[in-house]
């Protein structure tokens, strides 16, 4: 198996200033794969859904090469689902309802086949289950990524320190980076937080781009791509994350240049992500699309800088 | 003369995390025109200060090539004074006080050897000021370049913008664009406020960067460099400015090519000023510093990406 992704398969209800939705597809685990599986075909993907959830989505997953067999279906349960509202800023939103329903029992069951992939990526979820899919490991993976929140820095701290040190890559936005190592400064956060064992350290600020930092001080920074509108930001942070794990499982290289690439493909996937609600854009993005969103990024910031003395 | 600079020339008094400051010397003019000075030595200020500034900080600007033929000395007066707070996240500040002073009358007069400067930069002042300046020009500059504030906007709309029809690059922040187009998306504020008659816009971010935009849609996104310690932030965005046009000035290359490493010196030059209180390090960096610095922005965004498909 080329890349393992856990995390939730979920509704989503969704509210931003250009309208709503009723009970869409969501879930961490679901952007994941999606823009993981527009890199690298050889994927597994574990976690839990109700009855209620569409037997056509699971087909359409598979149709991606989304190996489904670790998706465990509670025929009598139904699925997790969020609800939310953007202000108008975009950046900031409510959560109107969180019904946590088949998570509330959840226990990930790596399928046999699938306990020693290439690569893994932890999508957001109590650090006690990410770490039950780390024990299940029959060999130490590649590289290993992982997503977390600030929900899970109040509530379970100590779990969570500990699933940070067996990991490669953190995955956390600016203020959270800034709340799990209480520095303001996020080059310090940075020297703190790998200091705690990850490799890798790669900070999300949304529309300000996001930043990848390793344990000898080297920083490098993607821009997020200027876009005439944000439609809906949910799903970015993950889409960014699958972009990048697919990437890396695609090309199997580790080196901090193409870790820096990976992080450029994550902001091309997430800059879809946002132009249409749910996995929508997301499930129909071309090559030449792709392409042609790389071609932005290089545009955005190519410069030929001479040093002046 | 290679560049004019129009702006305040004041006293601050600063409160920071890091500590504070009595009365120190600031105002948007001499950050810029020290900032300019670093790449450019024909300079002209024109401003006013009262009686209580001290002659040799005079001096020291002319020591840096600064000609202040046109800051006019109102002895008996005292000069314009402003006091802040910045709160914890740098980001926001509180006014504490506002001392007009010198500048309540202040009609700007540009010495007659000063007129038919190549470049003109007009820093954050009365609008009905600038407009005097530029007024008072005897040819047109190659290039001329703006700055203003939120207050500017509330106070004196109609004359802001009928400033803006007449110069070619404008610089606020991602607030001020916000609040100047009434649109939140930044690509659109720009197209909007391009559309008013500047040739480029530049919307800085701080510690988020730049956007530089031209009419053609083209888009250049400078990163701040990530630092430790942001000690005083005040005179950064003018540092900026002071950066990207004293550039300009040296070069005499107005191509969009230059004007993005242009943005690049800019984002160098503040990332100096913004490591001690007031213009202390702006006044005292070395070639080799920004050598380093600029090299700094180079490995930050350098990527070699090669397209997918």
């Amino acid at each position: 198996m080329s890349l393992l992704v856990v995390g939730t398969v979920a509704f989503d209800a969704i509210e931003t200033p250009f309208g709503k939705t009723d009970k869409i597809v969501g879930g961490a685990a679901t952007y994941i794969s999606l823009a993981a599986s527009f890199h690298t075909k050889d994927i597994g993907l574990v976690s839990v859904v109700g009855g209620d959830f569409p037997k056509e989505k699971i087909a359409f997953l598979n149709s991606k090469g989304i190996d489904t067999s670790g998706l465990e279906i509670k025929e009598d349960e139904k699925s997790f689902f969020w609800s939310g509202k953007y202000h108008n800023d975009m950046n900031t939103r409510d959560t109107l309802a969180t019904e946590l329903n088949v998570l509330l029992d959840f226990d990930p069951k790596v399928p046999n086949d699938q306990t020693a992939p290439d690569f893994l990526m932890l999508g957001n979820l109590d650090p006690d289950l990410q770490a039950k899919v780390l024990d299940q490991m029959t060999k130490r993976p590649k590289l290993i990524a992982m997503d977390t929140m600030n929900f899970w820095m109040d509530m379970k701290l100590d779990q969570l320190k500990k699933n940070i040190a067996r990991i490669d890559v953190l995955t956390i936005n600016d203020e959270e980076a800034r709340q799990l190592s209480g520095e303001y400064s996020l080059v310090k956060a940075a020297k703190l937080i790998l200091s705690w064992g990850p490799k890798y350290l790669i900070i999300k600020k949304g529309e300000h781009g996001a930043l990848l930092f390793d344990k000898e001080n080297n920083v490098f920074f993607a821009p997020a791509l200027p876009l005439e509108e944000v439609f809906d930001p949910t799903g970015a942070g993950d889409s960014f994350a699958g972009g990048f794990i697919g990437y890396l499982a695609a090309t199997k290289d580790i080196s901090f240049d193409n870790l820096k690439r990976a992080v450029i493909i994550g902001s091309a996937m997430a800059s879809f992500t946002v132009e249409k609600f749910g996995t929508q854009r997301l499930e129909a993005i071309s090559p030449q699309e792709v392409d042609q969103r790389l071609q932005a990024f290089n545009n955005l910031v190519q410069v030929d800088i001479a040093l002046a003395h």
